[in-house]
């Protein structure tokens, strides 16, 4: 069960109204890589893991990372806050009005004319957050790794967020905040290597000698060999005809049907056949100017 | 630039339709693990990156994925084949017809009615494909461990399905793709520390302490100890005090306003004051039975 | 803050696996009337707003939601734990394990296939949660029908996930969830009629005569009179000529434009006239077999 | 069915272009709480719907709906018919034309480039419509109060239009269009109440006594009570311990595996468990900086 | 403005409930291909349109297509009809609901569970209708070869609807709303036709010689010639040195920075370049079970 | 199989830095009318192709726009190249960076902020790319119609860019890629007119004589003749008694219900059931002032 706590994780304090910052901000309240995919991310691995130490983990983190929501969440607040009665109350000049909702030079018209100049779940360009952006997929040797690279995304945009504004009280709190992030991937990875093996993720092996081949597919100018496709880590395949049907086979596709499937098959070949020895007259003759009256009885 | 080559990296051979098969097949193809996405992350941060030799083994792996993208699209196909033209041709009675698409017992009406047969960049419930299932934040620290962490994805959802078919043609396939997700996950594990240093993430230093804190949020029967959580590796928080307002600050927030924002802020709050001394009659009385004439002049 | 304490709000007792079940249950986990939903919805509100009564039942409640999203995630997990190893460790012959997936009849192939058996932030279709479902718009009169609302469609569904299941452990636990939902309602029309006036919402006042008028714009067989358009509560129009241009203008549009625009204008309308004139031969012409050579010179 | 007539609901007169707003206008026309969205709503409940009163009051305000669809888009049409032709005709320079095109500082851009200037199924913000906006679920007693709740919604964003323009044509349209939701909403509150009892909306009675408790979930200064948490309305409940586990359980979850599926539960967790008395060297002690040489054989 | 008669456009008559055909249905009212799709489409190009002809045909049929979103809704409606009041008013034992939600073979659960029975606006896989589905830019020479190709495919997806069913009334109103679809593409053919020149669409004539070439870019084993590449309409490329860089340059890319871009440039390249002499252990290494201790002090 | 060769298809020059341009250039990467959703079209009938002269073409084009998605994404990165290391180097004020990111004056914020300056999959609002833009539905008279249409589109898109810069590396890129356009639709319409007879699009026959009607359903100043009406190629049918049930039915609409689903609806209707004869209080009631206190016991 949550319980809620008056106090925030981190006092806020905000020098002055901003709503075209607030807008910037909306990127790790309802964005991707922000803290209600982070909450919802770890809050459902924790439902489906059976293992005690990680569910442990995962829950408070969890816990923290709505923590969090909060405190990203006020700093919009904050920063709207001067600007969320003039739409409602209306006592300006319309033009003033107009001119102090689109001169903010981003999209903060949408927090302010749609949402109010409340915290809306959408990033910094006004798209409705989603769970498309959560990469759980119930396997632990997997899932670490999705989340120790959440977090290390995470703490980039806060560096981004960071460098845009000068205020101090959101800069201590964008700090903070940008810190936890390290702090939660050292644990993840703790949790990732304390998983013996790991690698590969999962239980089916690799197919030899597939997982130890690397494949040269663009080649020209800029080629260049590494560590990640180094003779010493890899078998390196640059001869484009090693690259296909690297079974053996004939690199071609085949499925077995059944007589009445064959028919059916053949019947829409037959109607949609296209003939490759036909020059017809088409719509681009006849929409380049080649006017030709309609036939009769058309 | 690409050009294409007609022979799959990988031969296809499937032993006979199956609609049903080939729906769940689409999680590789249209899903969010699957070889589109995978494509389109490493294709986009190879047009951002700038260093010559992940430059490079960006577009490597990223024509690599869409050669892959081919091999499950043409599973997806061969599965469709005989149910295709089914549909198109109308052959059979109308209640076959609808036994056969209904009774594949998961989505794959989707693909027959809507999408004719052919594999559309679907899930396996239909749901379409959307670049927000791509993570890349243009910041090589943070994408190539997000791409270690999708290519473990991939892998496990590939065993999945190879665990749900016992078509050696497709099971074979299906190996392949498998494996050469571990390829390629080591090549980015490669280059991921060939940049050193590459934690924490890019350039700005955590505000000590709080990166090295854990703080104990879920609390009861269940709490557990690991390398996660150590006294070894972190400073262990669990004092509810200790885990609020932690700048050492009074856990509020608030903003500097003008004159002006002060007195539209306070308009608002007026017209919109709640008033909690009052007991008013609500919706849900009248709505409970308590019949009461509308006043005159409503 | 929020704080979590490893004790359920209500216990979960589940009697058997049911992954068909499980996926039904989503709806109230990952669906547009589920508790995430709700806990946002409260969530967003409570940190723009400024009531001092207000901003503390919406995060009571928001918490509360956080809470009930745990117990119906909880029984998603315990419904799905059976199916959850099956393709993970994959003991079974493939054959087995795909009647199983697909045997269930619903969608449940993908929380299995896509997700491992966790509980996806997705509604019963696979859908993925969008906070598009979230109307929250920041001014209280709008917000608290808003929430009203919410809390009857929260309580309708989890009366037909209770038709659905005879479970007695997931049914008592989803009869307290849909009681939390009439109580969540109640307080929040002592909120909306604790403000006073709270209609119209809003500051600006309607338009004479246009707020007492019902247009009957859909006529014939079924018209029917109510207290919804009565006279005694409304002007009723019905004449079509009334209906529209109710401003007593030509029921036209207009605009001015500069002189440099109204040239782009033309010359636009110029390149792209129609010539109601003419009688083109077509597209549909071509198609439909009147075979006509391809110009030379194409 | 519908038809069609030339005149407008509302005449429209715009006095000059300006892209900029027509663009803000955008939120009543293919928004989330625009006309669009409003007419799908009472359409589709219309289809649902066998009452003979609530069926006829349905379709009479989806069809001015679509009337007033029809004049928000024409105002947009209007407002953008200067900017309209001036990318397809490009008489002006480039660079005057980019400066117009960026200069309106708000996302009008959209509109003109990849629109041309027509009237999209979009919000303020580009992001398109979806049917997610729309909650009908097929209860009256649900679907009146989200259909009271969304009139409210489309009331205010109409008002904030209005103070964003001085247009006297627009305005004036603007003012019946909002007008007209206040109407709309009495009627629905008419049908709503209508219906007796409608309160608790559906037909499984609450359990109690869950219907009448309030929960304090969240603690500390600010806490405030009202009717909406009155002693004399509800049972407040502060006691942590009084508010988990409320069914007087341990608060825990369950459920009933067969062996079979023990089975593989159990294979599941030994494979991925993972072990708390380790303190492995991780990908962060990597990354950090520790630079150690890869194992031979890799 | 519109207006409705509550006769239907064809008259609907079903012969029994059938939730799974209900369900297949959705694909024409709330699926891409159809008609609220065809009726937006066609309603916003109105609003954009300028050309008095195309202006009167649009609304013409995007009036039409609303009353084709009531008969295809009504159709869903009546086949749902049964089902509608099963889980709503729950008199059968909850195993025989749950059966009969799960047994229909589809996605009708949804429809059932969420919608509760009515026509919701998704497809019939359960995704919402999104306009993203409107492919409208406010060109008629473009625009209108949208609508030709949308009928095309609005006409197959009934086509494939026909051959589910074998309800004479169902079968008889979808021929109709199918034939529709014909009648349209030919407006739409005839409207394209009678602007001249209508190709090129636009308004930029096309850099030769570059709109003559056929790149064949795909090669192997199944290449072939038809009108579509032939040499009496093409030039036909097929030498991969004359594929790229085909202005005759480098194939290279280059912008022009200042020194200022530059700098930052290259500080950002040094930070994070990746050594690529280096061969360093990876998390591979250490999750396949490479066991290091960590590093003190970590 | 796809390989890459690191010549690009054409070369990009661009003069200078230009985040603001870079962002209205994304309409063609990751918006509606863009190279990838044209790659993934083609890509997507390829695979599910089975005339071999199609499948062909559409392999070809499809590598093309592959190829091209390339050139428009890299035309992205060389404008945002000044502007990518800005924000992650963050050498200058914070106020600077902050007016540099909100002063370009459109949506180019997100570019930066979120994506770090690489191209993303996104339009030019920040809307991500779906595969809902592609309305393949696999049957070739269809999609060929589609694929005219889409070319079309990119064709006009790409003048708007065009008209939109002077930089003259960019405009000769871009009219490349728009020339193409035009290429491929003439190869499109020549494999479309080569099936014959392709209309109607697949197997079923319109029904008579509705495929050669014209309903004219908006009426009013405004009307108009032309070919896409005209009594030569159509009957004109104006009468509204003759637009309603035209099939000689009573436009109305049944289903035959059995006894057991006659019950329950019922049963529904009953306990929904409004009375037109009331004229209840309601929530307006309430919300407008008039005071009434709560019932005792509430």
């Amino acid at each position: 069960m949550f319980v809620h706590n008056k106090r925030l994780q981190y006092t806020v304090r905000v020098s002055e109204s901003n709503p075209g910052l607030a807008n910037l901000m909306l990127e790790q309240f309802g964005g991707p890589q922000g803290e209600l995919a982070a909450a919802c991310r770890y809050f459902t691995q924790y439902l489906g893991e059976d293992d005690p130490g990680r569910k442990d983990m995962l829950i408070d983190i969890a816990t923290e990372e709505l923590s969090h929501l909060e405190v990203i969440g006020t700093i919009v607040g904050m920063l709207n806050k001067g600007a969320k009665g003039r739409l409602a109350e209306a006592v300006e000049e319309e033009g003033e009005i107009y001119r102090a909702i689109t001169g903010a030079g981003n999209d903060s018209h949408i927090t302010q004319v749609l949402y109010g100049g409340g915290p809306p779940l959408t990033n910094s360009a006004g798209v409705p957050w989603t769970s498309a952006y959560i990469d759980t997929i119930g396997e632990p040797t997997a899932d670490l790794r999705s989340n120790i690279a959440a977090e290390s995304r995470a703490k980039i945009v806060y560096e981004r967020l960071i460098a845009l504004t000068d205020d101090p009280g959101v800069k201590e709190a964008l700090g903070f905040l940008m810190t936890r992030e390290v702090a939660h991937q050292k644990s993840f990875e703790k949790a990732l290597y304390s998983i013996q093996p790991n690698f590969p993720p999962g239980k089916q092996p690799p197919v030899k000698p597939f997982d130890g081949i690397y494949y040269n597919m663009s080649q020209g100018v800029g080629d260049l060999r590494g560590p990640w496709n180094s003779d010493e880590n890899f078998t390196y395949v640059s001869d484009r005809a090693d690259q296909s049907a690297v079974d053996g086979g004939d690199g071609r596709f085949s499925v077995q049907l059944t007589a009445a499937e064959d028919q059916v098959v053949e019947q829409m070949a037959a109607r949609t056949m296209s003939d490759p020895q036909s020059n017809p007259m088409t719509g681009t003759d006849l929409g380049a100017g080649v006017v030709i009256a309609a036939p009769t009885g058309n």
